[in-house]
This record gives C-alpha cells, structure tokens and sequence, in this order.
C-alpha cells in the first residue's frame, strides 16, 4: 500500500533525515529565530501541533514550561521518531492527519505548526477547527511555504549556464495542487494565495497579530547560496489570536 | 527645474493620458471590482485622497453621497485636471505631496489611497500620519503595486523569442528604490515586502480588516495578454482599521 504521507516513503523519509534541520534540530532551521519571536510565553500553556515531524518544537515547549503538548501526524515513522525522544509525561502523541483530528472545543491556548499547512487541502476547514479549539484570547502560530515559493509549482530557481537568475513566479491566482521537487523527490503540495491565507483566517473570527516572511540570521549568508535566501521570500509565518469566546458559524464578511 | 514628480513631466504625462485608465476612469482599471469591495458605506464620511490623480474617485465618492473630500497630489498637471472635472462645494484640492500633508488630529472617517503609496519612501511616517487623522472607528483603505511586482525592479516579464515564460522575482527583501520601466519611460518607484505593508500597520495601531490581491473581472480575460494577470499579482490592496481613539506612541510588538 501506498503510504498516504511521502514522509512515510522509505527513500524520502532516509533523505529527510540528512537535512540540516533534521540533524541539527531548530539551531539548523534559518526560519527559526525570526519564527520564534511569535510565540507568546508558554509557561502553563497548553498546546497543539499539528504536524510535529520529528518533535523538535516539543523539546522547546517544554524547555519553556509548557502545561502540555498535544502532537499530532500524519506519519507514523516521523512520529515514531519523536516519541522515541520525548518521554516526558507532559506530552501525548496522536497519529493522525492535520484534517482528520477532532478539535476538542476550547481545549489549548496555543496551536501551533510548523511547515506543514502547505499539505493540507481544506484551509478553511482546518482554520474552523483550529478556532473551534482554542480557548478565548488563545493563539494560532504556523508558517508555512511562502506563496511566492509555492506558485509556479517545480519550486526550482530559473537557471542559465548554472547561474541562478530570479525565482520564477506563475499560475498565481491557480490555486491548489503542486507537484514540487523536493529533496530530489516529486512532493505534492498546496498553493494558496497571500489573500486566501489571509483572509480566511479573518473570515473566521481570528485577529491578525503579525505576518513574517522570515530570513535566515546574518551568520548565515556567507554559507553557500545562502544569500539568495535574500533575493526571494521562502516562508510567510503567521500571528493569529482568537479574541472571543464565540464561535462564528456566520459572519459577515469585512 | 526638474519636476518633483513624474507626473508633471510632459511625455510621461502625456503617455499616462492614453492609458485605459486615464480615458475610461474606472471603468478601465482591472482592480477596481475588487477594490471597490473594501469601501465602507460613504454616506456623509469626511474622506480624504492620498494621490488623486484625475480625480476618478472623488466622482465616486460624491455619487455615494460623501460629506466631503479632502484630495491632495504632488503633481500639479494632474490636480489641474481633476479641478476642472470636479467642481463640487465638497471638494477641496490641496497641491502638496503625500509626505508633506499636515493630517490633522481626527479629521477624517476614511482615508482612501490608490496606486500612489509605492511612491513614498517613509511608510511609517505616512501610517503616522494617517493614524493620527483617523477619527475612531476610522478606516484606511489603499492599492499599491505588489510586492511580487515591484521586487526586481524593471517590471517586465521573463521572456523567450517573444514568449512570456513567467515573472520574475529578485531583490526582494533589498527594500527601496527601484526604477522601473512604465509606459516606456524610468519611474522611480519604492519595493517594500509584504511584512513591512502588513507589520508597520499593525505595529501603528491598525486592525487588518481585509488584504487581496485583485484580479480583472472574467470579462475582461478574453483581451490580448490580459489572462496572464492571473500568472502573477499585481497589485495590494488593504483595508486596515482605527478601533482606538489613542495615538500609540509606544507600543509593544505583538
């Protein structure tokens, strides 16, 4: 059978595990410091993350007190892999799928997600759910594949002679399925417009708080290609906080 | 001695008067379908136009029965078109540029801004401004060039033996001057990212109400290279909102 996530296909899941921010953890992912300063403080907090990979933003809720961590994905050898690591009774696993999990009303004050809305097809659903699951005042922080990087689709930079050019755009307004080459992989994703990520999430009742489109640290750029990381945005992070106790079931739109 | 705008220079002027904006008002503009759509009710609102060009607008905004407008440009020629068009007692003109006007404290219910912030170098100083002249509950609502549209600089497209192969992103987070070619003439504009359009807002004190990227009405699809607005964004327009009646001096980053 064909595992529904790539994450769980063998050959990818062997070169996922060589990447920087595989080994490394955070300190190897250029996003992180900039993605970082969203949160609020978590000490006492109760948190959701949808997509949670190998588990590293687990340690880091936990290192900052976090009351619990809910984590959830879709693949079981990612997950496999972070419940080896983080033993700790604060944390519960749960394999399942971003669009599949239940969404307990009023239960966290965080969700969180760290590069994976990009694989998930319903937006709006999953937003209702993320809403329905927070409690008032609770937080929404994710980032995802910045729309600039998702539309054209094979995600490659427009070469000639080997030289990187510019970062080629098209098919903007096209929104849905990409098949992307990753790690030398055909990945399938999701491309929405910058209004779409947007507005939905004001269309169901969230307060935008901050939107970044985050570069790696200084340090970083006299690595290889590093600084083109410059020359066009990657990821788009995003800020949002439920301010209401209500659920928005219609809602006139602004 | 030279122009302080572009729009003051006969042969630029005189190109900009053959646009189907120009002729047409804005029946001709793609975006303003979409635009439109992030007006408030205008009914009795003291409005003021940042950048009024010919005045299409302010027409508009008389029809929907505005108490009043306050419209002001840098240019001179186009004010002195749109004096002539627009003899209405509620209607003042004042020739001064955007970075200069005076923004008196809570003037205003709506300030109204299309396709003229991309020229202005301090937007945090402008969203000062326009904060200050905000009466509570007061909205700003404005187009700009895209991010996508303005990064690289020459606003072309990438092409082939005459082929459009797709858009080209470069530069992006270099944010300033670029020089772009419109109408066949070099127009300096500002690049700015989509974090500094969105944050700078917020971190004034602005609630995001609604952010899209228009596209042309599906009529308009079937004119030559007009389909291809839908291969990359163009333009930004915002609606952001006044919930306070304290000019936030400091302020906490979010």
């Amino acid at each position: 059978m064909k595992p529904k996530t790539i994450y769980d296909q063998q050959r990818f899941f062997e070169k996922y595990a060589q990447m920087e921010r595989s080994k490394k953890g955070l300190e190897g992912a250029g996003e992180w410091t900039a993605f970082r300063g969203l949160l609020p403080p978590l000490r006492d907090k109760d948190i959701l993350d949808l997509g949670c990979g190998y588990g590293h933003h687990i340690a880091y809720f936990l290192e900052k007190q976090a009351a619990s961590v809910m984590a959830i994905d879709a693949s079981e050898r990612m997950l496999s892999v972070a419940r080896q690591r983080m033993e700790d009774a604060r944390v519960r696993f749960e394999h399942v799928a971003i669009e599949d999990y239940d969404y307990p009303i009023h239960r966290y004050d965080l969700v969180f997600s760290s590069l994976a809305l990009h694989y998930v097809a319903d937006y709006e659903a999953l937003l209702k759910g993320v809403f329905r699951t927070l409690r008032s005042g609770g937080e929404f922080v994710f980032s995802v594949e910045h729309p600039v990087f998702t539309a054209q689709g094979t995600q490659q930079w427009a070469e000639r002679d080997g030289h990187r050019l510019h970062w080629p755009v098209d098919r903007y307004f096209e929104e849905g399925a990409r098949e992307s080459i990753f790690l030398g992989e055909s990945v399938p994703k999701v491309h929405r417009t910058l209004q779409t990520y947007l507005n939905t999430l004001l269309q169901e009742g969230f307060a935008l708080v901050r939107v970044i489109e985050p570069t790696p640290p200084p340090a970083w750029l006299e690595q290889p290609d590093m600084a083109d990381e410059l020359r066009r945005p990657m990821m788009l992070c995003i800020k949002a906080r439920k301010d209401t106790h209500e659920i928005p079931y219609r809602r006139e739109r602004a």
